[in-house]
This record gives structure tokens, sequence and C-alpha cells, in this order.
């Protein structure tokens, strides 16, 4: 059930049986020369979309833009700073625990916005216990990423082994490509790419990572492993989705 | 051409030619009990993707999250503060105009978010000033508004004259029925609607308006309504657009 | 009444029969060769106490900085950034709806405070409501601009024409002159002023209006113009705040 | 030379020959039965300007709601918070900075202002080192408590002995007796009056100073009297603001 | 007793008795080329720990940055910006006030956060009272200046009298020599050394005290004076503390 | 070297030869019936101070409040939000990188401050690039978490098997009975201890975890057990940190 494409009158309906949402986050970040700057939204909601589907749950409208500042030397990546972040979500998770949401669950696309989640999730708890609304107290938060999924970590393991990189990922673009198949991109991609950098401010980065990929070889991804990660993606996360809103 | 399904290297070479780039702002808000809660978001989005492809222009993803705080006494919106807005459009402003953007095209499908949008113009340009980023003198930032669109406006009030309304509108539910053919609502619609009340806080809003609508009566709308208002929207802000980025 | 001359006790009488009161809001910003820098407080406040003495209500003393960063490449505009104005006028209504007050008329005299202002609306009323003070769902912001009451409109256009511009036009300037009749400012002003170029940052504004007039020719403004606006304007907006405070 | 009366022109060339300016600084609060809510402001204010008119120094716009938390249980009280302050100080000093202001002079009529104010100007002076706008090292701000000049407190010990007390006292109102003598009150004062305890909350602040005196006896108080302390605090200060703006 | 070095359940125990705690509070900036950047700290918490165990009161952590923004141009100095220390403050008082505290007793050793941690105080009475958490009225703050303490002043004049000095002070640099008499630094001390001016900026700062001292000759100082200072402190603020504490 | 027992001088000096620094941070939260409250400052400060020896590195001041918001329904914890240890982060860093130091070595004693520290370095560097500061980009801030290094983590696992659980642990309690023999808690410990809990708001966490300890039995702890983790520590993260600073 999604919620731009719901009434309020079906979401008021929803409530009586389920306190439960899904919010897709992702990143709008330079992939490397042939991956998607919307990769992490793309992956996101795609496999939110099928969680929601499996789950009967109700999928909020994807967070695309996170944080993403280490990589906004490239262009077209944009980024909130994490101040601002923690802001944005304290404002989603408060209007929907006002009207009786009591469990938000951020299916994310981007490695980058865990922290940022994480610190924004405890700014929220205290606010809505300031706040006194009622079940302040039954508000929880929880981050699952997809691309950590034991399953999916396994496939690509299997599929790239150390070609997996860490950024612009084979697994990643797949799963872009099994959405986006018109949108397949080519480009020369020179076999030597750095790996192993901690990852600090973003002129550094780019310095350090001169096309954007970490590691990674996503020339190997193709639609068909994506079809793959998502159908893994939303298993696990469906389960993990229905443990976490089953009462106690 | 879509930021997201973009690669940043396509992005480096869009930017040799142009410096526009187009974002959908719309919002997550009730509709009325027929009206579908992501609406200014979607009208929003497929409207810039419209403009974007007559124009050759950059879209951004689209801001689905406004300023709706006046809807959130009913269950499913969700909105930013002010303040929160001003930054979210502060960041994503700044990131971009770091590499080189400097017109900055807001295709709005929400009333709500206009004063804020343009108090964080204000904000934007005096910040990009104190970074002083080459070029800050040059960004621009406009907010166009397709249910203005005088064009719009004629078609709507032709078609529905008053029973037009000003929220949960015939016109825009149109445009929703449109691209999403399937998510036609069907739901009880008193005769009686309230209208003229001015906007203040949440649940005065309710009190004033119990089912959402704002003296429309989007029964009337239909999808073919909605190809009508999608093109004239898309034809006249493709004009607004080029006339914005067009060299002095 | 004006609540800088009254005590608290007599507020605390006042507020047994009316919580309405009038915030004068301006600017301290350049008008042109002739303009004075206070024209939009000064216009502002006199028409606020007009309409004070005419309708019995309380007015607040004056804001005279307000949200004009696109006038600060000229020397002696002070300017409070828009996320800063937010949070004062949150504090101003705050302290007030406290101990009783719901009705805020903000009379106007500057266009570049709308847009802040009605987002700073929005902020607060929110902020009361998460409060839970007593009448929170009562509080109501208007924002009344003098210089867009329909009455003054038509006299600026019959006096002046296109000529009146829209900034540092002639009926602000005549409203201070009828005030200030001492400070009437003599300076040479070109014939050709530019007019119709879109608002962004300082610099460009700058750029586009060097000596800061908008398409204006405040030379035909006079004192006795002024005291014109300034009864058409206390007539106009004293309906319009009786109007806004009259009990439903 | 009042700032709100001047053009930009005349501040342009006012720079050229001096760069200080003076800031009246007040509060909008309590001031007991019979004193006025804006005496802080008023007293600011009108000092400020007989200082400006003495020493040819540019007298900018009064900031006439200051910090008054402690006094918000009083209805007619509006009070910054010091965050919300600090932001003002910090937005007005930087737009005056910019264009080539340097010395900032604070008369303040409120003591509740003076911490603030301090912490506002180190938060100023780095903000502006940060954006390493020419001369930055050169702006200085300080803050002149009229009611603390040596000969003010001196007359006031004199004529009033204890029952000056330390809020709503008979000098201040009797400055604003000597501004205002239309507007001056008459309630009944009992003749003991609460001092000594510390400032905290507002609530407390109320509970322990019921009728908002502090220690004060403000029937003393003459238009009269008034004026000699307008006086002194003239002349204490002019020469105060000589001595900060002389070049070292 | 020391909050550090407790249980939370002894914590519990220590509020059936007490709702008092003291805070050291100091700052880590330059002290000239013999005293220690952590000067004002280490005397806030050794003095601080001699009252605990005094008066039984709780003692806090050390907050050991404060507010030196003045003093950053010399390396080893760390500030927060004032609106940072206030929300630090804000945060550690509503802490806890939520779970019963009510007296919060700020022992502190640098001049330059008094102006801060009042607005701070107020900032937070405010917050709480907003929070409606029980109690809230009762929250009482206090700043008590060891170095203010009228004994240690008296004592200061008597062994230094001018040589005094403002800053990095033979008192102080006692007080650490007390402590830690293994960390006594010896460096040449110019015999000439500015005094008397205003602080401004950090730039400013260091140009007008070249070697960070304000007037001080540090040279006098032993670890015999720091103790009798050490005795003289921890007697008054004793006295201070019960008397804050005291119920009315 | 301890930089509170330092001049400025010897930190001039010693930014000759390193540009490192390192910065204990912890917590002051419940530990359970037995753990100090201070525990994860008191662990972070004697690790870093052994590290600062081995390594001859500067050790800067301990943060010993963090974010501990989940703990905060135990009285005795103090914790400040993300968005303030955000800010406290970012001025500490912006503070030293303006003078030359570019290593930030943060040796953590609190999983609680991770996210947040994390998302205060983006937050930073962001902020570092944007002030234009020379060296800007060669500023990098990592978090070493002791209690998560390889050989302490054998050691507990190997010392407590599955009773070093996750909160109030036999290691660090250990840590802190080394370091304060003196203060070594008997309380009597229930045997059953919840574990496995999701951490979300501060009630939910009192409600799940009532006498705060999670899954673990510190009654194991010994001072002995102390020596060992700190010495394993403190070799470990002295690795750690010369890697970290050592020229590329």
């Amino acid at each position: 059930m999604l919620l731009h494409l719901s009434t309020w009158q079906e979401v008021e309906t929803y409530l009586q049986t389920s306190q439960g949402i899904i919010f897709p986050i992702g990143s709008t970040e330079q992939h490397g020369p042939t991956g998607l700057i919307g990769t992490d939204a793309i992956c996101a909601e795609v496999i939110s979309r099928g969680v929601g589907e499996a789950t009967q749950a109700m999928v909020a409208p994807t967070i695309n833009v996170g944080m993403a500042l280490h990589h906004t030397a490239f262009p077209g990546t944009i980024s909130l700073r994490p101040s601002t972040l923690i802001q944005v979500v304290r404002d989603y998770v408060t209007c929907l625990a006002k009207v009786g949401f009591t469990k938000f669950y951020f299916i994310n696309g981007h490695g980058g916005n865990i922290a940022t989640l994480k610190a924004a999730f405890s700014e929220t708890y205290t606010h809505l216990e300031d706040l006194q609304i009622p079940n302040s107290q039954k508000v929880q938060c929880q981050v699952a990423n997809w691309f950590m999924c034991s399953s999916v970590y396994q496939l690509a393991k299997e599929l790239y082994g150390d070609e997996e990189g860490s950024h612009a990922t084979p697994s990643e673009v797949a799963v872009t490509q099994y959405v986006y198949p018109e949108a397949i991109k080519q480009a020369p991609l020179s076999p030597e790419v750095p790996r192993g950098h901690k990852i600090y401010g973003a002129a550094d980065f780019r310095h350090r990572y001169p096309d954007g990929r970490m590691g990674s070889n996503p020339a190997l991804a193709t639609p068909e492993h994506g079809k793959r990660f998502y159908d893994l993606a939303v298993e696990e996360l469906s389960k993990g989705y229905l443990d976490f809103v089953k009462p106690e």
C-alpha cells in the first residue's frame, strides 16, 4: 500500500490494524562512470515496494536525498548535512506518530545514511517524549540496509568476489538495471580501481577515488542479477519488517 | 534528462551547455476523501519531466514532502517545518551551485510551499555569497506553480467553475488520474463543502474543513481532463523555463 | 492603545475584552536616493497606530528590521535571515499566546517580509500546539500589507500610473513625508529607472537596480498624498482588523 | 543622524568619516503597576538619540524586544529567547560590517539583555572572521548600560536611596515620564515590596515579585528627575561613545 | 560525592535528601607562556570537589571546554560558540531536572563563560516550563565564580597587587601548581605586559596580548599560594552552595 | 602529552612535528547497579592517556558527556542531544584545525556515541571546506572504540563468555576498578538479566532493562582484569593512532 496513492481515509482505516510504515531512504550521489546518480534511492524504493506488497505494509514516499557530503565533489550529487537530515527525520516521524503510527522501518540504500539515521532516531524519541503525545513510548524506528542482508551479501560475494567493492557496486548497479533496463550505461572503466581508503571530506574523497568507484567493477552487473538481488532483499526484509511490527 | 538516471559524467557534460536544473516539489498531504495523499508530488513530478523532455533540461529527484503543517491533523500527512525546509533547499542548492549549476527552477505542486520556498531562496543566496563560491552572484532560484499557469487556470474555470475550489481540486485530481488511472478513488462526497476560511493551525483546519476539501468537487475530474491540464502546464512551464535560463 | 505605553495591569484588563493585537512590521533598507531607510517601518508603524486608535486595538512595538537580504549590498540596510525572523515571530507570538492573546494582526510595510511571515505563522501554530497551551487552537496570525489595500493601490495608480514602480515608490515615500516632513530628501534621480527584473541575491540586485529604485519615481510624492494614503490604509485595515477579531 | 531617516547615499557618505553606529536596545516587559511596558526601549532610544546628536553618530532603529523571559508570566511582556537574540545581533552586525561599519555601540536599557548581548558579540566576531570580510578584525561591539552610568547611579541614590530598587525603578520611570508625560500612570503601590531574590524562571519570578517591582518605589519619579537622568546619561555615554570610536 | 564515581541507585538515594548538584565549568584556553591550557577547568574541578566534600553535595563531571572564542588565535585553545554552549547547558540541566534535580550550582573558572551561562539559564528555564515537567518551577541555576570570591580576591590583591592582572593570573596559576606540582612551567616572561584593552575577536586579542597574558605576572605564583586560594574558595563557595540549596 | 597540562607555546612546538590529537570521549550514564556513571568517560580517558604516552601524542580533555538519551530515565544520566553533540564536535575540531591540527583521533568508550560522531565528522568536513581554511582538505577524524579492539573483545569472551553482555559489561567495569579501586561497588544483581532488545526511547529502555544492565554480569570484573584490558587497548589503539597519523 503506497502512501502517496492512498487517501487519508484509507490511512485511517489502515491504522486500525497496523501502526507500521516503511520509509525508503536512498541518496542522490555519484555512482562511478556507469552507475546512476539515483542508484541508492532507486534500490531502496523498489525493494520497499516489494516488501510493502509482501507484507501489506504502508510504504511512504522515498527520501531520495540523504547524507552524501563526501560525494559532493562529483557533479550531480545532492546531500543534506547531517544536522538537516536529523530535522527531516524528526519532522516525518513526528507527523505520523501524532496520528498513531508507532513502527517506522527505514529501508536504506546508502551506507552513508546509517549514522545520521541512528542519531536522528535518538533525537526523535526524546522529542516525542517531550511532546507527551500518546503512545510516544511505543514509537520505534529501525534502519534496515538492503545491501547488508545476509542473502544479498552472499550472492554478491558469489557473483563478484572482491570486485563487489564498496561503492558503485555491481550488486546495486544490477538492481537499477533490473528496474531501469533502458538506463543501462556504458563507459570505459579502468581495471585499476582504488579501495580501502577511509572516507573523509569531499575533496579528499574525489582525490582518492577519481572516478567515484570504491574497489568495484560494476561492469559485472546484469539485469538478471538485479532481479535475484531484488528477490532476496524483499524476502529477507519482509521477514525483518514483520518481525519488527509483530506485537510483543 | 533525469538526474537520478544519469551518471556524474553525464552531468559534467550537461554543465558544459546548461547550468539549469528543475526541481519538482510537491507535498504528502491529505487531499480529501478521493484525492491521493501524493497528489502534489505526483503532479509536480510528471509535469517537471514533461518540461524536462520538452526543453532538454535536467530534472532532479522530486521533493515529495513539503510544508503542509496545516494538514497534519489528517492521518497520512507528512510535513517539514518551514525552518527545516529552508535548510533542505539551502543544502540542495548549495551542493549543485558548488559544481556549477546556477539556475534552479522549482516546479511546485502545492500552494503551501510557496512562502517557505521564497524564504529559502533568500536564505540561500546570502549563504552562497558568504561561501564566496565562484558564480554565487549568478545563482537564481524560481518557483513556478503549475496550478497557477494561466492556461491551466482558465481550463479549470471552464471545466469546473466554482467547483474547482482551492484544495483537493478537480484539476489536480485529474492530473493524478491521468498518471495513475489504476488509483482512481471513489468515496461519498457531501455536496456541501466549506470554502473561504483562512488557513491557520492543523486542528483548526480540520475543524473547518472536516473532510479535507476546500470548496472543491473532485468528482468532476477525469483522466482526460488530466491529460489536458498536463499538456497545458508542460507547454507553459517549458516556455517559463527557457525564458529563465536564456542568457541575458 | 500602545503596548509600550501601557502597564501590565492595563494589558490584563484589555485581555478581558479583546485577545487581538497589532504588530507593525517594516524593514530597514535602502529606498533609493531620496527614500528613507526606515520607510517600511515608518509606514507600518503610523498606519498601525491609526488602526489601533480607530479600533481600540492594542498595538505592539514595531518590528523595524525584517527580511531585506536582497537590499544588503546598499549601505544602511539591515536584515534578518528568514530563519532568524521565523524564530523572532515564534518567540513574540508564543509569549503573548501564553497569556491569552489569540489574534495577531501583522500590518506590514515590506513585500519582502510576506513569505517569511507566512512561513513563521505555520511554524508557530505547530509550536503552540506542541506546547499544549490553552487556546492554542484559537491562535490566528494574519499579514495585512497596507500597500496592497485596494484603495491605496487605486490612488497610487491614479496619482502616479506606471511611475509608482515597485520599490521606493512615490506612495510609500509620500507617507513618510507626511509623517516626517522635516526629513524630505532631495537628490538627482535619473529619469531612466530599471524595472521588471526578478529579485535574486544582493549583489545581483544592486547590479540591476543601481540606485535602488525599482521602476519608481519618488519625486512625485508629496506630504499631502501621504496623508491621503494614510487615511485610506487606516480605514481599510481597520475594517480588516475588526473582521479578523470578530467572534465567529 | 538617525539611520531610519537617512538615505543609503547619506550612509555611504557617513561611512567616509565614521564607521561607528549606535544601537538602542531595550525590552518590552512589565515594569510594575505604574511603569510602562516599553520603559527599557523608550529610555534606550531617547538617550541614544541624545548621544547621536551630541556626537554626530549614526543611530540605528531601536531593538525594542530583548531578553525578558523571566517577565513573561506578566501579560504584555514579549521576549526573545537568548538563542534567538544571538542570531538577531549576529544578523544586524553582519549586514553593517559587510558595508564597512566596524564600531557597534549598544546603548542598553535592560539588565536582562547584558549576558545575551555579550554572548552574541563573541558569536559574531567568530562569524565575521569565518566570512573573511575585509576589516573583520576591526569589528568591535560594546554594550553601554545607561542605568549603570556612574552619574546616573549617583543621582538615583541621592534622590531615592534604597527605594531605587532594581526593577521598575523610579529612575527609569522618571525618564519615561520626561519623554511621555501624557503616559504617566497612577496605580496603588503596596509599600512593602520584595527585594533581593535572585532571578530564575518566569513563574518563580511572578511568585516572588507579585506586582512586578523589585524593591522599587516608582511613585517617587517625576518628569523633572527624568530630564536630569537623561542629561547625565547622554553626557556620560557621549564620552563613552567618542572614546570607543576614536582611532587608536 | 562524585557523580561519575556513583551508581544510578546511589543517585536515586541521594535525591531523596538533596536535589542539588555542582557543575564545575572551566575552559581549555591559552594561559600565557607558563599557564596551563587547562587552568580554568583544573581550578573549577578541584574547588568543586572540595565544596562537594565539605557539603556532601553531588559533583558532576567537569565541563572542561567553555566559551573562549577570543583565545582561539593561540594554538591549543578549544571553544564552543555561545549558541552551542547554551544547548549543552540546556541538555545537561534538562536531563537532570527530569529525574528530580532542581538546584544547579555552576562553579566557574573562566570569566568568559559567565555571560553565556546566564543566557543559557534563561533559555533553560523557559524550555523546562514548556516541557511541563514536574517541579520545573523549582529549577534554579546559579553561577559561582571562584576567582570572584571576596576572600580570594583579597588574598590575590595582598599577594600580587596589580600584578594579579586579569588573565593567566598568578592566583589561578598558583591553584594549578598546587594541584599539579609536576606541571609547573618555566618560560621567559617579558616584564612589560599589556593590560586594560577590551576583548573583541580572536585575532584582535592576540594582536593586543601577544603572549596571552592580560596584565599579569604568573611568575609570582607558588603551590603554597595555590593551597591558600583553594582553601578560601572552598570555604566561601561551600557557604554559597549551602545557602543556595537550603529550603526557603 | 596532555593538552590541559601544556602551555600554548608547547602546543605550537608540538605542531611543528605532529598535527595529530587524541580526543577521549565517554558518556555520563547509568551502568547498572554496580557500574559507575562515569564508566565510559573513565575508560576512554585512561586509555587515551596510555596511548598518548606510548605514542607521544597530544591528548585533549575528555568529552565526558556524550549521546546517552536512551539512558536518561535512570537518575544521574546526562546526555547531549545528537544535534548538540554534532555542534560540539564541529566547534572542537574547527578551533584546532584553524591552528594547524589535521588528524583527530576520538578514542571512544560508548557505543551510543558512534553514530553521532560519524555524523559530526561529515558535518565538520563540509564546514571546514566552506571556511576555506588552509589544509581543510587534510583534516581527518576517526573514531576508535576501545571496547571493539579485537584483543579486548577476545579477552572479554575468554573471561566472561556470554556474561560480557552489551552494557555495564564486566570488561568496562573492570577497567574502572583498575583505575578507581576505591570506588568498587557492591549491590545485589539478579541472575536473570534481559538481553537482546533493541534500543529505542528512554522510557522503553528502562522498561526493558529495569536495572540498567544489558545481558551482563559485572560481578565478574576484577581490577586485575581491568589492567589487562587496559594494556591491550592501549597497545592496539597506539598502533591504530600511529597508523592514522603516519604520512601517506
